[in-house]
This record gives C-alpha cells, sequence and structure tokens, in this order.
C-alpha cells in the first residue's frame, strides 16, 4: 500500500460525502493518505495533536474540511509548517461563505491554500500538485489527469456538434 | 482593587484601540478584568492554556476580539465551559462581514456570545450582564447605566426641539 | 420540576421547530425554563411586559429566536437587564443574513448575544454557561456535555479508520 | 405655521445631519413636522408613547431613521396605524446593508415604508406624496417640484451638449 | 362594489401568486382595486399611460411587484405624484435581493416606498395605512387587523403553555 | 442554411440546458449559429484557437457561458477584438453571484457584455441587436419580437382583469 | 467630424467624471459620439424620445451609465432594438452592487450588455466592438489598442526585472 | 544567488505594492523568485508561456496576484501542473470580494490555492510551506518565523499587561 503522504481531516461525519471527493482523486494518483473526523471545537486537544506531529509521520500535506465558522484549517495550520489546503463546506444557511471567509481569510503569517465551496476533489489535485512539484511521478499522473480532461471536453464539444443541442439534451 | 472576573482578549496589538472600549466600561460597572494578547494562530499554545484554566483563576466570562478569520473566540469557546463574547472586528477588506460569519456561525456544541462589528462596549456590557444575572450590585449598576443612556437620549431629543435642527448642527 | 431560570421566547409559532431545539438542551442540563409565543411587531406591550418583570421572576437568561427584521431580542434587550440571546432565524429569502443583522448589530450600550443563524441548540448552551459561570452544578454538567462531544467525534473518527469510507457513507 | 403632519424621528443626535434632508424637503412643500431623538433601544417607552398618540396628535405618516440594527421603524410600525417611513442609516460597517435588513424585511402586518441607505430626503418627498393622495394644494407642490427636477436636468444636458465634458468637468 | 383606490400592478403573470396577497389584504379592508399586468420593459407605454392618469382615475396609491433588475416601481414613480409602494420579488438566483435594490435604491427625488422581499401582504396594509391617514373607517379595520393579530398571537402562546412543544409540533 | 454568425461555447456540457435558449432565440431570428464545448481551464489551446479564428470566419459575436469562477468569457475576449457576451451560470454555491462577479467585471481595456445569470435568451437577444446595428432584416425581427413580447404582456392583463385573480391561479 | 454613432447617456451631472472615460476611447478610436444627461426618474419623457429615435438618427449603439437602482440602461433598452450598454455607477452606499444589480439581472426578452461597476471605458470599448464586428477601419483600430496595452504590459515587466521592486516603487 | 523556484506574477504594476510582500517573505526564507508583470487579458499568450515552462524552467510554485475579475491565477494554473497560489486584490469596489471568487471558486479539475483578499505576504509563506514539505532547510526556517511570531505576540501581551492600554495606545 502507498506510503501515507497527506491527510484528509473534516469536523464531522456529516462531511464524508462531500470530503471523500479527495480521497478518490488521491487515489486516482496513487498517493496515500489518511483520513479521520477531528473537530477544532469539540476535540481541540486532538487536533493540536494531529497538526503538531503531521510532519514527522511524514505528511507532505493536509486537506482540512469543515462548514459554518470553520476553524479547523486555521487551527491546522497554527501548529504545523506543511501546507494546509482547507475546503469551506455549505450548510443549511449563507450558502458556504461563512465557511469560505472563515478559512479563506486567514491573518498575516499563517496561511490556508483555499479552493472552492465543497471543492474537494480540487484540494486532493492540489495536494497532488504540492507532492508533484517535488516527485516526477506524480507530475507525471497530473499531466495525464490534465490530458484526460481535455479529451473528455473535446469529445463532449465534438459530440455535441455532431447531434445537436436538441439530440444531447435527450441522452 | 477589584477581584478579576472578566477577560479582555484579542488576538494583535492593533486590535486595542476598539477593545480599550471593553475594559473602560467594565471599569464603570467595577468589575475588576485583565487583558491580554492572544492569537488563535500565532500563540495556540497561550489560547489552550488561557481558556482551560479559565474557570478555575475566578473568571466569569471571556471577551474575546478578533478580525479576518477570526477563530480566537471559537478557540477559547472549545476549551471552557465560561461564556466567551466574540467581537468581530472590522479590517481593511469585507467591511467586518468575514470576522462577523468567522465568530457567529460557530457549529452546535461551541456557542459564542456575538456583538456587532467593532461593538466592544457592548461586549463589556454583556459581560456585566452575565455576572449581573446573579449579582444584585452589578444588576443595580446595568440599571443605572440604562438610565443615563436613557436621560441623555431625552436631553438630546429636547435641545433639538428647542434649538432645532439648523442650529443643533452647528453645534 | 425545576426552578424556571431561562425563558424561550419566539415570535411566531412557525420558529418552534428551531426553537425547541433551546428546550431539548436545557432539559438535559436540569434547568427549568419557561416557552412563550411574543411578537415584538404584533404583541409588543406583551414583549415590555415580559422583559421588565424577567428578573423579578428568577430568570437569569433570556432566549429569544424571529426571523426576518428580527426586532425581537433587541426590543427585550431595551427593557432587561439580564443577558439576551439572539437567534436569527432563516426564513424565505436572503438565506437568514437578514435576521443575523436585524440582532447582531446592536448599536453602543444595549446587547444581544448572538449565535448562529437558526442555531438554537447553541442559544441553551449559552444560557446554561450564564447559569453556569455562578452554579458549578450546571458548570459540571457543561463538562460532561463537552466530554460525550468529544467521545462521540472520536468514535466516529475511530469508526472511519476501521471500516473506510465507503463502508462508511453506505451506513 | 403650518400644521404639524409629519413626525421625524432619528435614534441618535448623530443621524441628524442625515435626517435633516427629510425636514428641508418637507418645508419646502410647506408640511408642518415636528423632529425628535428617540431611540428604541435606549428610551423604548418613549417609542411607545411617541407611536401610540401619533395619530390622535394629528399625524399622517412617521419617518424614522436609524442605524446597524434598525429597530426604530419597526417598532414604531407596531404601534401605530399611520404609515411608517423608513430611512436606513449607513454606519462604520457593513456599507449600510444591516440597517437596509433591519427595516424592510418586516414580517407579515407590520410593513415599514423604506427608502434607500441614506435617503432622508426621499423620505421627505414619500411623505408629502402620502398627504398629497388626498391634499390637492400638496399634490401641486410634488409636481411643481418634479417640474423643477425635470427642468434642472435639461439644462444640464444642454450645457454638456453646449460646452462639451471637458470644460463641463472644470466648472 | 367598493370604489378602486389602489392599483396593483405586476411585471408577469408568474407573479401574481405572490401578488395576489395584496389584493387579499385589501379585499379584507373593503378597500377598491385594480389589478394589472404591466412590465416596465415589455409594455413600457402602457407604464407611462398607467401611472400618469393613475391620480385622476381616483388611485390613492399604486403597489408595484417585480424580480430581478425591477425598475417596475420607479418607472411608474417616475410619473405620478401618489405614492408607489414595491414589492422586490424573490426569482431563480441572488435569493431576491437583486429586486430588493433594484426596488429600494432609488436616487434623489422619486422614492419608492419598499417592502419586505415577496412581501405583497405588507405592500397591501401599507396601501390601507396611507389611505387609513385620511379615512377613520380605513383606520378602524387596521386598528381591527392589529387586534386580530394580538389575539392570535396570544392565543398560540397559552395553546404552547398549556400542551407544550412536543404535543404542539404534532399538530 | 443561414450562414454562422454567432459562437455559442459553453465551459462544460452540464451547461447545455441553459445555454441552448440563447440558440433557440437566435433561430428565431433567422442567425446562423454554432455551438461548442470549450473549458478556459481544461482546454485553454482551443480557446485561444477559437478567439483567434473567431472574426476571420465570419463570426460577429461570440455568446460564452460558465459558472463558478467563470473565466471562459475573459479569455475569449482577450483574444478577439469581436463583442463577447457573458453569461454568468449558476452553480450549487453562491447563487451565481461567482460566476456575475468574475465575468462582469473584467479590469479595464477587455470588456465582456454581461446579462444576468443563466440570462442565455437575452445573450441571444443580445447578439441578434449587435448585428441588427447593421443589419436591418434582423432589425426587423427584434422589432417584431418586441411587438410579441408587448401582445403577450396585454393579453395576460386583459385576461386577469377580465376573469379576476382566482380563476386566473387555477389555471 | 465624425458621423455620430455611439450614444453616452448618465443620469445625472454627477457621473460625468466616470463616463468621459467612454468619450475618450470613443475619440481614440476616431468615433463620432454624442453625449447627454438624461434620468430615468426625473426626465422618463426624454429617456422615452431618445431610446425611440436612437437607430433613426444613425447610432449603432448606446451607452448608458447610472447609479443605486440604476433603471436608465434597461428603460433605453425597452425602447429600442439597437444594443443598450449598461455601466453600473459606484455611489454612497452598498459599493455599488446596487447598480450592478439594477442594471445586469434583466428580465428575458431585453437585455443590457452591462460592463464593471464604474467601467465606462469599457463600455466605449464594447461600443466599438460593436462596430467593428462590421467596420473593418474599427476593427483594425481594435487590434491596435490591444497591441498597445500588450507593448505597455510587456515594457512594465521587463522595466521590473531590471530594476527589481524596490526601485520601481520607488517611482 | 538562490536558484530561482517561485515565480511571483501580477496583472499590473498598479499590484506592486501588494505583491512585493510575498517577495519580502521568500527573501526571509531565503527563497529564490523571479517577478513579472503578465496580464490573463492583456498579454495571454505571455501566460500561456509563462505557465507551460515554468516546471522546466525550475519553479515549485507560482503566485498569481490580480484584482477584478481575477482571471490570471486560473488562467496559469489551466497550463501547469505545479500549484498555483491566487492573492485576490482588492480594487475600488466590491471590497475585493469579486477577485476573490474569481479566484477560488474554479471548477473541478484545476485548483488555485487562494489566499486572504491583499494576503500576498501569506502566498510567499504558502510557498515556503510548498518547499518546506520536501526542503527541510526551509522548513526549518518556518519553524523560526512561527517561533518569532510567538515570541513577538508574548511580548507585546507583557507590555500590555504591565502598562496597561492606556499607556500603551500613546505609544
Amino acid at each position: 500500500m502507498a506510503e501515507v503522504r497527506v491527510g484528509i481531516i473534516m469536523g464531522s461525519d456529516s462531511d464524508l460525502a462531500v470530503m471523500s471527493e479527495a480521497a478518490k482523486v488521491l487515489e486516482r494518483f496513487g498517493i496515500g493518505y489518511e483520513m479521520a473526523v477531528i473537530s477544532a471545537h469539540r476535540t481541540p486537544e486532538r487536533a493540536v495533536e494531529y497538526a503538531s506531529s503531521a510532519r514527522s509521520r511524514g505528511l507532505k500535506a493536509i486537506i482540512a474540511g469543515a462548514g459554518m465558522a470553520a476553524h479547523l484549517p486555521g487551527v491546522l495550520a497554527a501548529l504545523t509548517d506543511l501546507p494546509v489546503i482547507g475546503v469551506p463546506l455549505k450548510s443549511k444557511a449563507l450558502e458556504g461563505v461563512d465557511a469560505l471567509y472563515a478559512i479563506v481569510q486567514m491573518p498575516p503569517g499563517v496561511p490556508v491554500a483555499t479552493v472552492a465551496i465543497n471543492g474537494a476533489q480540487n484540494a486532493g489535485i492540489l495536494a497532488a500538485q504540492i507532492i508533484g512539484a517535488h516527485d516526477s511521478a506524480v507530475a507525471e499522473k497530473l499531466r495525464g489527469f490534465k490530458a484526460d480532461m481535455k479529451k473528455a471536453n473535446i469529445e463532449k464539444s465534438e459530440k455535441l456538434e455532431r447531434i445537436g443541442y436538441t439530440e444531447y439534451m435527450k441522452q
């Protein structure tokens, strides 16, 4: 099994449906990861412990997803010098903008690399890019991923041109 | 000197001009307080330590002000069962709404009693109300404060009626 | 039956599904409460009466939930020196931000302790914290509540680690 | 002196610079008015008293300006069946959107006729329109006001056409 | 049948479900009204014609509802000296805030009396208040309406107190 | 078949349901168009190619729809001197305001003609107006379109007047 | 002098400082224009007249700038089949988002080609692009404009590389 | 001189005052960087070229700052598999929220690691963290940076405790 290089942390197990997208894309890139439910507010000691030991356990990046007043990514970032990727999660009110602001607007000195609201897949890709900056095998896979996206996009365009929008929308 | 019953914490000394309003109103109510600069992101261990020991040191409430992705109040609230009052501070962008969302939108289980953007004076009054709920001397002072506000408001209204808006605006 | 120490007020009975979460958590803490439907706009005299007599009837805190231009918490706060906890309720438009602003942005002199949009459970916890600041039995229960949250969070994390996200999401 | 038909109320004397625009336009229309500083939060009893007696004192409309969690217009509207015109005032944060939402989003049953942020002049015109709906002398003056606006607009356009934008901007 | 004193205008027949609430409340107050579909953008000439002749046809107020870039109320207000009441309608995006800003933020000289998003019932009440300012029979009905709201609110509160929230929520 | 004068581009085939409205309205005006799926992020080279050759292939305008951080219209506009019409698409969070800002707020030098969120039909009409500015046959059809809208609007109004809102809403 | 092909309209002469940027860029492209102050609310008849006769007077596009509840572009668009370009102007509150929504969110059938807040220069360029779609001399000038922007951008970059950011910022 | 491992790109030289903060912090960490002015809209070919060759030229991360409809970071990210860090820049309207949305809300497949509005210093730190994930010398410097922030924070707190807020604010 692949060496664990990325931690995927979420504040609550209700975030799993979104956050599992990060895991799936890391699997595609052959990058080992670990997942945990750790809340900045309910289990702050575990957050401290997790972040403090992350580098020595071999992690290269931490992905953290949280909703509402989403402190988890920032709290982890305060306690590690690894890059922390924050995923703002949309919850029942405010369309996710609360989590976005609570993650992206980090004060000077402690950045969080923020992706789109519910953008867990992109968080996984960003983690792969961070690893790929120094690992050419991963970089190669990232190029393959880009190529596949490109191909799929072109095929859709050709199909649309071929059959027209009326047919396309029926399928 | 008055026994310390309220902690006033801010993330940075640049918050002092706003946060000192909380101190001033507590002085008026004769409630002892302590002030400290503690950052959730730059000195997370101190935040843990401060919140964890707050009750045993005799505090009844903690006031915490922070701007941007304002995690300080929530981080303190995670580690104490005292009421934590959050003051969202306006910084250079977003009109303070980032700090407001990052403080008020706490997830279930860990509340922060949030006041208005830059509302440090109200944070001090709220701390006094929390103490006053069980301390009739403080409650008495709160009633005096309300009476003074009322009197000032009425005097302004009478003056406006007496001299008219043109004169009033010249003064 | 427990002595009534908290009032839970809502502007309309359509708010009951959300506001009952405050009642449930107070029951858990063994804190007596009373509930009423009082509108700042439809029954302003009752609001005046309720707030004015709250302290003398033994209340330690008032929880008030309202939606849209949510004036109820502020109107109650104007007439009592008890801490008033405001719960902004999400209604059909604007994602609850109207109620949030109308509650949290109280002008200097009259604070409302605001919690998250639809955050009635947190309002109940905050009321318990206000009581617990001077009542060690309630404080003890708050610590138990925190411990239970922590335990549940850890158990979920262990389960996730044990069975993986694919299995977890099926359950 | 003209019979008092409009009340202009503001929460604080710091609102006077904006709210005096309502007075000025009513003077132009020859409509008598009274001005007072009444706070929904600092002098709630005066707000109750003012609104309750407004009709019997001959008022036809009330203009109320307030900032932040601007409850004054709604609190007055709760206690009178006269039309209440609300002026949201811009304060130090949030660009006035807090006051706008706190005034315009009134729940079913108690409307506030809301004008633009800091739109006190328009509040005065709206009060005149309310009176003018049943008073043809005032209606006549409103038509004159519209005609003057039209004339000024046309004169500016003609001047711009005549001298060009470069010259116009120098003046 | 009652003399027509209020016009209820909407930009599209898809607005009818909301705007009919204005009609219903006017019926309750015994105030005659007329309804029309007039678009500021699709039938601008009809808007001009309608507004220009409104006073001479005996109207005392115009209620106009529109969504998105909601120009209808302002366009009508430009062409009459009657009070125009604007109802911002929520459409598929932006939660109705587009219509709110497009209606309430009228520039100096031409006010629109704006009510809440989808607040057509309040628009009807406001029209009644405008008429009631000079018509004591309507004013009397407005007082009856307030009394009914008050009574319903109190009955709900008493029922809640009597049967508790668990029972109440089952019904 | 009509000469192709408009390109309709979308970032993903999931945008087709909305973007096909542009095609339909162009068909109505007898204006030839082509459709393609081209992503600014997944197939940037195709975007460059498409925009660079658009004029020489006879296009008069390009319509581009995209959601989230919607760069497609701006990227195309950077590479052509044809007018580019941007359609911000609503996606799962933020109500479409992300796409709106990412399209309309183009920096000085490179405009995008932005229409409403999901406003693909209007994008088609705007393309027709651009062509119609120099093609009187298309201009004629635009006038017919306006006349039809007007007629439909009037018929609805007459029907509403005839059968009343209760009947109308049943249909 | 160049034939007038573009109208630049603004609601108030206070908009001239911003709107003159549209004129300047049209001058650069050698495109004749006319300027007028026409308010949708203060001189609605002139707006009707202007838009209705625009095509027959030889205009190819209309640029309209307005702030607050900015109805001018939409009102003109309702009455012409020429493309109307809307410039949302920032005024004293709400950061220009009121004007943006009031211009861009046009309902189906009547588009306004919206540019950035205060983006009058881009409005001028867009008008040139509309003309340039059918006029190769203008298209040529647009290409020259793009080339100049490119050159200036590259020169700045080279200078930055040459002298470093410290020196560059001193100049 | 240090090997160039980070590119700092900005859309306009007016962004230099903010973006130079990224350079300064990289200098502190001893990480070589290059700076360039490249606009996604004015020099799109240079953006393509820069991003496409970034990896082969030895870069490990790209920092890109842009304001308004800030496409630069996303356009670069489309053409490289290196991590791209986006800095949303505040411009004259909308408080920087336009740039934030245009950068952070990247669609699936192409992430941009977004930092706070005007957060160029944090962008520099994040770049250092990305390098530090595989370079222990840089990691060591990051730990020193954290330690210095901590020390400064504690010293300020001690000074505040020692001299009180009145004295502190005088200095």
